[in-house]
């Protein structure tokens, strides 16, 4: 034991999961670890069986979470050469909504033999979209209803969310439902493995399941208007006791202190989300300054004193980020992976030969060849609905648009036009935030992205007009958990008392910052402006060319 | 001496010339040579100079065009195993407009030690685009004039043409202007070289130059409201004395003979174009039968036995392709170019390394992909205006655009959607004939394409409907100038007394038809309907920002 006290966050991300071990008092990432689950995404068919997959479905194995545990814990204490017993607190996020079905020991159906076989048994990740049919029903009731919680998620509820996922389930496989002693969210099962504690978070029942902190959850008749046999499904399903986050769970329990080699009783916070604990992560627990996170996708976050209902948005959550404030939530479904689409898909041998040659990546050298360019030079303009668009107009059928090719087009031409895209794309979310009143005056940047892309930062301070900073670390996610976890052990046990404390002390941001460059700006803004009369036009419905043309895409697979 | 009598046709191209020697009684085409040109196109700076060129430029060196013919046609009775004798008429088509200033002798400017380093002195060939502003001001005069012979021009006179052209060197070299004695197409100074003879074709001065069999060149008037000095513009530069397709120009000139072993004063018809000529030798000579000649870009050519005035064409000529009918021509100004700027900028490395490795072109290995899907099943629609719209809309400022990407669009996607892109552009001017009246039954395509690419094939016939038949010759410029050959030559010289004779006997189709497939067709007349909607939209200034993109991108390039 030494007077250095340390906590270790757990983000457990799509394709794997990643631990750091953080200094308490200083915010030092002392050692990372990273293991892969063993089963990945499972989107074609079951472990073990060579049967297809109905389409659009995402699943993961809930023992690949444990070994997570398991591997990367005892990696940390080893790298960093800590004493478990300095180890004060373990924190996770995840993504969300994943969620699944358990017996009512907790244990998840999938891993028994009864149910195994059963794809709707399994974990479905955040990007199984098999529910689009309940979540257009369910959207449809909402309206005619008149339901007052509609505005808070933007007006729409998606296909992502939980009940839209569980209503699949009873519609699909009503005797997994009936199987299922409850529903969790993987966040909320992985702290009941940690804890033996079943206690649900604010943050994903405030996103992802319609609850509300004054309100609770949408009334058993609204969901008997869904389906007669949903009437009661909070009450057999769900629960309705939720814990804000922060709030220590429980102790870490002998078994998980053994597979881990960590002590027993170490505080263990309510589960939470990626997105959700790096805005602390950013140095962010005050309103005005927006968080993106930029990985595959950027999810946005702002903090706000009031309720506001913003068009388009995710969600806003009181208490859904930092206690006492509300948290809005919008995304853009698309950002990394368009690049990463982009130069797996488009992109040439010469380039690739060019980058191999001079030690650089692919993306490296586009961002090299791109960033010779003036704005506006390559003549190209993107809509980047590539993976359709979350915010603002919540449409998963809207597809990617390139504009203003030429013989002379090349690929830097492109890659640029993709990501002044999502740069314009993030700036329709700000103007919508403040077109309600929810002030952006400055932007920290988190996630994979911004280190790895100084154009394209620049690129949204230019598109933007404002200034960007960049949070201090890299993996957000983990660093915010570890964040919550010194929180939930509190100052007496070497930890803090609040997650204020616990930012200012922890969190950090590093020195580089994205000024906007007038001359950039102003071209910026002439394009901008036809970005969104395209955005406009096919997205609210002048042109629905996109839909008809993937209903077509659709009937000719079906038919075919 | 044997009972066989040939004729050669030597089609003068924009790399190259391609001269064919044809057995007139069969068509067989009995051998066939290439001579690329030794200075190209000339767009950098002129031979042996350092001096860059201004920008639009694309030149050519007329000696060139005399190596060809010292290169090819020895070739050919070589080859052949042809006896001099046998050869009974020579003939050529060119690219046009491609025109020069010439001395009293016919030689041209640019030869002369005076004007060899003027850039204006040179041949300006087809694709020449510097003459855009003098084009704009001779369609705003003749529109404000309410000149009655350009509805004959789909509306619009285009840069690429002779007057225009002229115009250009007028006002930035009036030096080479004066002391030009006149100006001609390169399709009429090589029969001037090969007969001594200056006999201008109704070819190219219907299409090219704004004549009218029946009224002739506009009125004096028309040309000083352009320019006071241009009002004698076709006195002093041209000539009225215009001669149909066809007829004798004159004999083989003694040093021509010399020069290409061939025998001194054989027949040699007036000049014509590569993509007229192409409609006898695709069987056509008749109303109803759309000839489409696809290469790097598309020309389509009907014949009708009226004149009609047809949205965006390129100009319609009595005379101008078969006497006694109205020749027709529409383009598109981007198809083969479309597909190679794909290939060569957008087709990853392992796509390339797996056409290598089964030893086919990235071509073939896309056809191969696409052609295993069902018509929109990739969910794709693009407009086809990476180089401008030529046909129906005659707007080089238009651009390319790419609608409906996801992240699992494949290459093999985008090139499907690329070719039928195409096809929806061809069935947009087909509709615009049969809208005026000029009908459209079926199509015969020649040129490189339909050789290459059999899906390219199938789409255009599923789209359009209509049944697509193939040219015999793969090489439809320089075969039809030697059927030309043969009617200028006549049938006592072995020969025929018109090119209706000559088609009958020498032109051919191959066995291959390609139907429609009507569940092909429903769909695409679906997507179809799409396209239009987008075509308008963008392209009728309902929302003209590819126009303000490129406008931006010139003012960024200027300012930068």
């Amino acid at each position: 034991m030494s007077d250095n006290k340390y906590t270790i966050g757990v983000d457990y991300g799509t394709e794997s999961g990643r631990a750091v071990l953080v200094d308490v008092s200083t915010g030092e990432e002392v050692a990372t670890a990273v293991h892969p689950y063993g089963d990945g995404v499972i989107d074609e068919h079951l472990p073990g069986s060579d049967e297809p997959l109905p389409p659009d479905f995402a699943l993961q194995n809930p023992q690949d979470y444990i070994a997570v545990l398991q591997e990367t814990i005892p990696a940390l204490l080893r790298e960093g050469s800590v004493d478990p017993g300095d180890v004060i607190g373990i924190s996770t996020d995840f993504t969300a909504c994943t969620m699944l079905p358990i017996g009512e020991a907790g244990t998840p159906l999938c891993t028994t033999p009864e149910w195994r076989d059963n794809p709707y048994a399994w974990v479905k990740i955040w990007k199984h979209h098999a529910a689009q049919p309940e979540a257009n029903r369910l959207n449809e009731v909402a309206r005619e209803r008149g339901e007052t919680w509609l505005p808070r998620y933007g007006g729409k509820i998606s296909s992502e969310w939980l009940i839209p996922k569980i209503w699949e389930t009873l519609n699909q496989a009503p005797q997994v439902y009936e199987a299922a002693d409850r529903y969790v969210e993987a966040a909320d099962w992985i702290v009941l493995q940690l804890t033996g504690q079943e206690k649900r978070n604010s943050c994903t029942a405030g996103y992802k399941a319609i609850w509300n902190k004054r309100e609770g959850y949408p009334g058993d008749d609204f969901f008997a208007a869904l389906d007669p046999r949903l009437r009661h499904v909070v009450d057999d399903k769900l629960s309705r006791q939720i814990y804000p986050l922060g709030d220590r769970a429980g102790g870490l329990t002998p078994e998980m202190a053994e597979l881990t080699g960590l002590k027993p009783g170490i505080a263990v916070p309510v589960g939470n989300v990626d997105a959700h604990v790096a805005v602390p992560a950013s140095t962010v627990t005050e309103p005005g300054r927006l968080v993106a996170i930029m990985g595959t996708s950027t999810c946005i976050m702002v903090l706000g004193q009031e309720e506001r209902m913003v068009e388009g948005m995710c969600g806003v959550v009181e208490d859904g980020i930092i206690p006492g404030l509300f948290g809005f939530e919008a995304g853009q479904s698309c950002v990394g992976d368009h690049f990463a689409w982009f130069v797996e898909t488009c992109v040439p041998p010469a380039y690739h030969e060019q980058a191999q040659s001079r030690g650089l990546n692919v993306h490296q050298l586009l961002e090299e060849k791109a960033a010779r360019q003036q704005p506006g030079e390559h003549g190209l303009l993107a809509l980047d609905w590539w993976n359709g668009n979350r915010s603002i107009l919540v449409d998963v059928d809207l597809t990617g648009m390139l504009l203003g090719a030429t013989l002379l087009t090349r690929p830097e031409d492109m890659y640029r036009a993709l990501i002044e895209a999502t740069a314009y794309g993030a700036r329709v979310i700000i103007e919508g935030f403040e077109k309600s009143g929810v002030a952006v005056d400055e932007i920290v940047a988190c996630g994979g992205l911004p280190g790895r892309n100084k154009l394209l930062m620049q690129i949204y301070a230019d598109v933007t007009g404002r200034e960007i900073k960049v949070a201090g670390t890299e993996q957000s996610g983990a660093f915010g958990s570890a964040m919550f976890a010194a929180v939930a052990a509190g100052k007496d046990a070497g930890g803090y008392d609040t997650i204020f404390e616990a930012a200012k002390n922890m969190a950090s941001l590093q020195d580089v910052v994205y000024q906007p460059i007038p001359a950039h700006k102003a071209v910026y803004d002439q394009i901008y402006a036809e970005y969104v009369t395209l955005h406009d036009h096919f997205g609210r419905g002048a042109n629905d060319v996109m839909k008809r043309l993937k209903a077509l895409k659709q009937q000719v697979l079906a038919e075919s």
